[in-house]
């Protein structure tokens, strides 16, 4: 195995191709791969036949020093990676006792009868090693031939995501590979546009030789990875210009690394053990969603309202009727009853509200659709921002969303500034 | 141009490799062809930089008559997709002004400066058409050259789609595509597992020549596509074949065709003119939000209330607080307690609980991690529903959505019985 490894992974499974899900899987192990220095040269995603997997699989395996597959494990008829490959590689299958008692057990443990199709799952090409699956019926196959690496896995995430941590990962590092340290240095930004960053931190990076720089735009946010694959700089190099980076961005700077924006917030407000109700109308549970897919998120999160129409704010969140009938539901008023009204309710030290007209109904005016108007409430005072954004209803309220947390995260930076005011009872 | 085109899709970006981003421009195209009987051959997600498009590129270009690329228009120094191409095509970029124009206004009208670096975008193939882009700068491209057909769309999904939708097509149909019929026919069904579902339509399916059965499973809705694609079948025997299928499934068909399930349940009560509120505790606004996806949702969907934690279950919901301390938060209790809670705050018709242990913390021996209970109230009478799930905490949070969902429909089904019996006031 040469110290860089020429990897491929190939997604097998027609409902890729025909839109039934997103390829979670090449995001899900670029990202692992990615960050232990292992590149991914090229993502195939083909059809789970004979004749197609037999056109394609033969080249990646020849062109690669390890070859990632995923899905065509399953039970059905139409499953037919296994036998394929085991052909193409001129390995035999192998029944193995073992793998049928613990489908067995699996479908006892449900109460459910094991079917006959589940029998073709119990085969491995002669010379594998099984991946135990903890969470379904079909193995996972990991097999070295030819000085190259094979490794199949199941296609529901659920199954593959803990194969690869336990199972695969410890058998890649017998095999001399690193999963310990991270490989680039990642800068997570929100505020500015792909280019107005670019443009903002090229006098920094574009002198230097040696650095890899990539940018990426994710529903407002921009990430910035700094690396140096040919090893010219060293990792206190990067690190260095990665500083001069952030300084350059002030709070336009979310962190290093990989957390979401509710994440940022969720540390910040946890390291002072203040606590955070949400009210929002237009992205209907999402800005909630995004704290509670913290593990331990109810530490700081008292809960949330969703309120799609006047009556429920008033009633849930105590937003006046006159300010209903006088600016509106989408109106900064109503953003700055709804976030007053949640942390009084659920009696927290902060509150975030959402307001807007999602699309494609809806709008005025004044207020188009793609209005969003935010709202903040702390200790100290109550504020409000008013935002536009273009685009489908599902991106207006992804956007919405991070915008709300980019400003709470802006808002709790200057956190201990308000509290020293709080505490000598000075009003701003 | 071929009856049935050649096509493949070919995904620049390097963030997709490195696991930046899911993959959503393949799911959202390839459900796009394959409902109006265009199959993508085969993706390639590839790294923008111009070797790899020099080794891959051609390639597709030679084995297909249409290929679509995505991503690598922006107007950052990496994005270099656009002269490669043309250089592969041995064709000269030109100026256009009206682009230039056009991204200028763009800029103003956010009141921006447009940058030096947006400039490139001005320049398309020789003999390109420009796909004009509404929400972004990136212009995409349109090319006819030796029978075939190039299609260039930007990477951002909110620019991709519209552009899609509006531009692309008719173009594709002045070619005598047709983007009007479906192709194949899809049940969409909850309850059963894939092989279970496969086991039992088997007696119908199994003996049908020319027909093409697939299955795709995801957070429990297993779908089924039913298609001839090489004509042997007419619409009318498939259509037939469907409806076997739907009867013999009973109540675990869920619809013809691709809608979700909260759309399903918002169908049935838009009918019946009834309103819906909802309280989640793990879930953690996910629930709503998977009711406000759907445009129109407030004409059913009142509210909801994420309660984290038992203060909040108490104020916001009235859930007494003897059933936290008698049974936990996580139990058929507190379920009913919850769900009657919030319909009578948000004086709904109906409403829906879940709560439960998502993970990876929490859980009790009787409760373990994925223990999940769901509550269902109408006017005559509430019922609650215990389900364990197996995976992490995100699976577990999809599938218990779903899971409430599809207990809703199911109830929803049984609503002319209860109306009739709530009508003549007999109790059940």
């Amino acid at each position: 195995m040469s110290v860089q490894p020429k990897l491929e992974i190939i997604n097998l499974g027609d409902e890729l191709l025909i839109g039934i899900r997103e390829n979670g899987h090449l995001a899900y192990l670029g990202d692992q791969l990615t960050r232990f220095g292992l590149e991914v040269q090229r993502n195939l995603v083909i059809r789970d036949n004979p004749e197609d997997i037999k056109r394609f699989f033969k080249d990646s395996w020849d062109q690669n020093d390890i070859v990632i597959t995923t899905g065509g494990l399953g039970p059905t008829s139409d499953d037919l990676t296994r036998e394929t490959i085991a052909s193409l590689l001129n390995l035999e299958l192998e029944f193995h006792e073992e793998i049928r008692q613990r489908i067995e057990d699996r479908f006892t443990k449900m109460g459910r009868t094991m079917t006959d199709n589940n029998l073709k799952q119990c085969y491995l090409p002669k010379g594998a090693v099984e991946l135990v699956n903890q969470f379904g019926t079909a193995p996972g196959i990991f097999l070295k031939k030819d000085g190259k690496i094979l490794i199949m896995l199941p296609g529901p995430s659920q199954e593959l995501r803990p194969m690869w941590n336990k199972r695969v990962i410890p058998l890649l590092e017998e095999e001399g590979m690193n999963f310990t340290d991270q490989a680039y240095l990642q800068l997570r930004t929100y505020g500015l546009g792909e280019s107005a960053l670019e443009s903002r931190l090229n006098p920094i990076l574009e002198s230097i030789e040696g650095l890899r720089v990539s940018f990426c735009f994710h529903h407002g946010i921009v990430d910035l990875r700094l690396s140096s694959p040919n090893g010219g700089l060293s990792t206190e190099e990067i690190e260095k210009i990665g500083e001069q980076c952030r300084i350059e961005l002030g709070d336009d700077f979310v962190c290093y690394g990989h957390h979401s924006l509710a994440k940022i917030a969720f540390d910040q407000m946890r390291g002072v053990e203040k606590t955070l109700a949400i009210a929002e109308s237009c992205t209907g549970g999402l800005l909630s969603d995004a704290f509670t897919n913290i593990p331990g998120a109810s530490k700081i999160f008292a809960g949330g309202v969703v309120c799609y129409n006047n009556d429920a704010k008033i009633e849930m969140l105590d937003v006046p009727e006159s300010i209903l009938t006088q600016h509106g539901a989408v109106s900064a008023e109503c953003a700055v009853a709804m976030v007053t009204g949640v942390a009084e309710r659920f009696s927290t030290d902060y509150g975030l509200s959402i307001t807007g007209f999602a699309g494609p109904g809806g709008g005025t005016p004044e207020n188009p659709v793609g209005t969003i108007y935010l709202g903040y409430y702390s200790q100290v005072g109550v504020w409000s921002q008013k935002l536009v954004f273009s685009g489908e209803r599902l991106t207006v309220k992804e956007r919405a969303v991070h915008a709300a947390l980019d400003f709470l995260r802006r808002k709790l930076i200057r956190y201990r500034v308000e509290d020293f005011l709080a505490a000598v009872g000075t009003s701003r």
